[in-house]
């Protein structure tokens, strides 16, 4: 098939440079993807509905040969996918001519050299580098990924990641707990994927690369022109040994809305997302949003609410039912919630020590023993008995009754 | 009736000195009560079980007459509550010999006699200034209350009230915080309800009396003796325009048994508990403790995460499911939820404003509306629209679809 004024052999050729795929069919599949991010914008959800039913070679030739939506809709029966033929065909009628305006074989062609040219690859679904995650965005999920990286393999890249973001506009306070952040996570083996931008998310990968851990950053605009552009160098350190993704492809300008969408994925391709410093407008909360829309753990660090720094994480709490989160410890419990035994061999119960246990050890579920009979047989004070019950009543590890004190 | 050795008419006399009370049954029930606080700890929740089921005056005789349990059975039985019989008479078998060896009518002859020299009153369950809320706390409400207030009426004291606790060891930015708060809550008309400790406590208080608020005390000992001694003139200025309550008599030392129960008086009492500052083994997490188990709102203020004296509220975020609470209005939020009309004309929303409202205009539910067609509508511009769009997406006031946007 000829597409675009291109023969196979000339998409093929294309493909293969910024490409490890190997047989024609899918090599020309990666050409139809790469042309598509030129011609839809980031997160166009008819547009995904329209490539996942037709496929994205058959999806680009139906744009160029001006299709109906009857057409469209005949073809998604002929392929058995007849119960989403009317949504395809709909997303069809709002999308054709908006992406005919904008589709240039030209620009597709220039989208390829210029990748080939700055060592920028496409990973596309199923891929060794896809974000698997992204499969929850649904139709909204992205159809290919422009990718730079210096590493070879990363298998396991996405697997165990958090995304950190916050505001560009960052105090000391902010830099400091996303230092400590990152730091904690990449000595845990975890991978993690921010923004670039200036403030939290430039000092989350800075902090991630000084650990020698893994980090990945999504940019809003195409991979040849970082942006911002005072972050070219962090950029290209993130690419040495990570990698850094765009939706868009080279030559592409980030705009506000490639932005938002960008968000999204940084929220979907990783495991957690951990908003560490936001204000009321921080453009964070909305990655924020797309974690809780997608039902993925949220976590958000509290600052002085004294600081307008810091409110935006306070709503997240107050409004979006985000876990408190205060060290790296408790981040990477929102992706490998601790048992109930590991946490009080760490420690992290406020009772636990010798007390405690002693106190539990002569408590049982049937009947209530009295302050003066633990006291007895844990050779505990009086006091220091009740100063533990105390503890152990708030956390519901013991219970007062009439006669004295048991166990729930 | 004869109880220690008085006459009815030398109990009415003591219980007239420090009570309304106007009949000779009811004085003779507040001698009785008085009686009691002597015996029983705070929070005796077998005391409480006894008074309830024979009333006070015949539980103290049972003491000194020294019943049976089955005596005691025998008694609630003929007293028509035979379904609590045998739950009364094992907290009668495990706590009478215990107050035995306490019931003494010097000392109760002492803890009248001391309170009607220091001004102190004797407030029992159902008198006008017994606070309603302790009826939840079941057998270990409190059997009567010592009260010393300046004030003659105080109806609505507890009606509409917070308690605003902490640590001892505040820092500045927890006082800060506590001058807010509580200057705040004052202000919409609360009762501030604290514990007149250091720290916290103390700003809590002194807040609200410069704010000519309300503001009530629970003490831990007796109130002819105020604790900490270096608060001896707040609680006196407390109980100049509000009130200081104990549980336990004049004479009666704090212990840490009786300021853990001082604390659940503090949580029962009010109608929300917030804490403001508290380190992770703070005194005032078992005040949230208590809060919690009885199910009324609690609420914790962050701080930075580098600030060990905030990690107890911020465990109260995670642990214990507390709302997070930055301002006095959230605080007052707690007790009295605000509707959405009334967030969004005071400007709670973080999309609130024109914009906003313009996008909302042109959106509905049946069918999604492009960017571009919002901005033609709205006049606003596409990366104005785009902005507005991901907030109100934040918030659940749109949603996208595979064609625009529309409303949920």
């Amino acid at each position: 098939m000829r597409l675009l004024g291109l023969s196979e052999a000339q998409m093929v050729d294309r493909a293969r440079r910024v490409s490890d795929a190997e047989t024609v069919p899918d090599l020309v599949s990666v050409f139809a993807r790469g042309a598509w991010t030129t011609v839809a914008e980031p997160g166009d959800g008819a547009a995904g509905g329209v490539v996942a039913a037709l496929g994205p070679a058959v999806a680009l030739r139906a744009i160029t040969e001006r299709w109906s939506a009857e057409r469209v809709r005949a073809r998604c029966e002929s392929r058995n996918i007849a119960e989403v033929a009317e949504a395809v065909a709909a997303a069809w009628s709002s999308g054709a001519t908006r992406w005919r305006s904008r589709l240039d074989g030209a620009n597709v062609a220039a989208a390829f050299d210029l990748a080939s040219r700055t060592g920028v690859r496409l990973v596309v679904p199923g891929g060794a580098r896809w974000p698997e995650r992204v499969v929850d965005l649904g139709v909204h999920a992205p159809v290919a990924l422009w990718m730079r990286s210096r590493v070879d393999e990363q298998d396991a890249a996405f697997g165990r990641s958090i995304a950190l973001v916050g505001a560009r506009a960052a105090t000391g306070y902010g830099e400091h707990v996303t230092l400590d952040a990152a730091s904690g996570l990449v000595d845990r083996g975890f991978t993690i994927i921010s923004g670039a931008a200036y403030g939290i998310d430039g000092m989350a990968h800075r902090a991630a690369l000084a650990g020698r851990g893994r980090t990945i950053a999504f940019l809003a605009g195409g991979l040849d022109r970082p942006y911002p552009s005072g972050h070219a160098s962090l950029i290209d350190r993130i690419a040495t040994t990570g990698a850094v993704y765009s939706e868009v492809p080279c030559g592409a300008a980030p705009t506000k809305w490639r932005f938002l969408q960008r968000n999204r994925l940084i929220a979907a391709s990783s495991a957690a997302t951990v908003v560490l410093e936001a204000g009321r407008r921080s453009g964070s909360l909305n990655t924020a949003g797309h974690a809780a829309s997608l039902g993925r753990p949220l976590g958000a660090v509290p600052g002085p609410v004294t600081s307008a720094a810091s409110a935006g994480c306070h709503r997240l709490l107050r409004e979006y039912d985000a876990t408190c989160v205060t060290t790296a410890a408790e981040m990477a419990e929102l992706v490998e919630p601790v048992s109930a035994s590991e946490a009080e061999s760490a420690g992290g119960s406020a009772s636990t020590g010798d007390a405690a246990r002693s106190v539990l050890a002569v408590l049982n579920r049937r009947s209530a023993t009295t302050v003066g009979q633990i006291a007895d047989r844990t050779g505990l004070t009086s006091s220091e008995v009740q100063s533990t019950l105390g503890l152990l009543d708030l956390e519901g590890a013991v219970v007062e009754t009439a006669s004295g004190w048991s166990r729930p």
